[in-house]
């Protein structure tokens, strides 16, 4: 399993490969919040959102044969993008299997960095069938979103960026707000804390909150729909086998918020921030910023978990929160 | 005169004040460029832009009661913002005067930022003079935009930062593109980097090209209007007496784009680096683009000086650039 060890070993790999992205902030963020709010931007990773560390980490773990055979992945569009870069930069070949109704944006740059993409639909077929079957027939190893030792170490290192950047500006305590689908980002984050007085929760869009029942209930619970949410990124069927019990043991309750807030978020981040965020890269400033009653002390950490947003939608959050400046 | 020892020397003060901005990359501009392009964005500066180094550098010059009288500046808007978060930090009083036609989030945002904000009409009032005439009643000390040996120390610690960050990648010869108004940040990263490969080349909208015209002329030229181009943050009536003969010694030749290249820009930031910049600030990367034929090398690297953009105005460079994909 992942842990500190595997964090740092994986740390060691990323160095000189993945950004060091840096910690933001904003007064205008700090006043909304009623506290100091400090911004983990992770659409400034490459191909735009964190998954590029877990590709990195869980590639750079293969073997030298094993990784020249090639990898697959199955992603709404984040994790193909990290895995096709990581296997390009690596010279591995790379399928990724991805729904059809995923951003055409990410569907174009998974293409465009040198991956296979396979479509399959969303609402009626199995993505992890359908990427095990093609990794049987061809002979790749599978990278999964979330639920691998190696991926959770990668998506970790960005726990390591936080504590030593909140540390600089001398926060040691804090709620740390994650985006989370599977939980591998947040379970990561949380391992690296581990032992710190930096505590992860989770962030969700309402409709899609099965982490946060699933820590309420002590048990996996699922989510009764996979579409209908602006969040795609952050959309799963439900939490991880490894992701969940980490979070059962170290995460706080888990946060849940509107489409409306939201895309509120990424209209806030593009004015305040200056970044563009995807709406499920938003849900924890979002939960950030609209459930301060949830979260506890001085100062609040939260990610940008990814910016890979179409401008279509884009526009929709800055005409629905902006406009009437 | 500004000289590196000075811009180490307001380096040192803006430590752990200022920003240090990342250099960011995109295997998708590399190819629209035709070579490596690493990007500055400052952006992600405070108050979203390079200028709060120059008055960050400036203020802290000022002896104690001078600072404590107070300060004035004039500013299309960055600069604006700059003066008055530093000022705000610093316990100063700020005033600004600000272009009546000034993006409305930048006045709000200088309003905000606890300055008071005194507009005119660019078309038929000089600035220089109504700051001046303030400054003299109030006992405030004015903090020009660009032609100030501090102010441009200030920016210069930008071209410091570009200099380490390149060299670890191996980066030691580059034409450096800088958005340019009256060349404050220009001249200011030009000396950061006398001495080294890295070479500082000015970018300027069409019509409102004063440097380069006077770059090429060898003497300073005055442009010709102050209104009509979608670039307002860098558009000013000529290179500054201090600026001018900086960059004539240490510049290549100017660079100029379009409006609509400059928006086009925009959109690409957006797209492939995940930034919000305003379309002043994006001239730099329109040239690094859109003019590789006038830039040599196997890299270049490019500032994006600013993200104070109105919505509307960003929603035109989205619709015209990536609604066609």
């Amino acid at each position: 399993m992942t842990d500190l060890a595997r964090i740092r070993a994986a740390a060691d790999r990323l160095s000189g490969h993945a950004r060091v992205t840096p910690l933001l902030s904003s007064p205008f963020l700090d006043e909304i919040a009623g506290r100091r709010v400090l911004v983990k931007p992770e659409c400034l990773q490459h191909t735009g959102s964190f998954k590029f560390r877990g590709a990195w980490a869980a590639l750079t773990a293969l073997d030298d044969a094993t990784r020249a055979r090639g990898v697959i992945a199955y992603s709404s569009g984040n994790h193909a993008q990290g895995v096709a870069l990581a296997a390009r930069m690596l010279g591995a070949p790379a399928v990724v299997v991805m729904p059809g109704d995923a951003p055409r944006l990410k569907i174009d740059n998974t293409r465009a960095l040198g991956a296979e993409v396979v479509l399959y639909d969303r609402a009626t077929e199995d993505r992890d069938a359908i990427g095990a079957e093609i990794a049987a027939a061809r002979g790749l190893t599978l990278i999964p979103p979330f639920d691998h030792p190696e991926v959770i170490a990668g998506q970790g290192t960005s726990g390591l960026e936080i504590a030593a950047q909140a540390a600089a500006l001398g926060v040691t305590r804090a709620d740390v707000i994650v985006c989370c689908g599977g939980g591998g980002f947040a379970s990561g984050i949380a391992l690296a804390l581990e032992g710190t007085d930096l505590r992860v929760r989770t962030a969700e869009p309402e409709g899609f909150d099965d982490m946060a029942r699933s820590l309420d209930a002590g048990e996996i619970r699922r989510n009764a729909t996979l579409t209908g949410s602006v969040c795609d990124a952050i959309v799963t069927p439900q939490p991880g086998r490894l992701t969940f019990p980490v979070l059962q043991r170290l995460a706080g309750p888990g946060l849940v918020v509107s489409d409306d807030e939201a895309l509120h978020a990424v209209a806030l981040a593009f004015q305040r921030l200056k970044l563009v965020v995807e709406p499920g890269g938003a849900v924890a400033l979002a939960a950030t910023l609209f459930r301060a009653p949830e979260i506890e002390g001085d100062t609040v950490i939260c990610t940008l978990s990814g910016g890979n947003v179409d401008a279509p939608m884009f526009e929709t959050a800055l005409k629905r929160f902006l406009y009437t400046l």
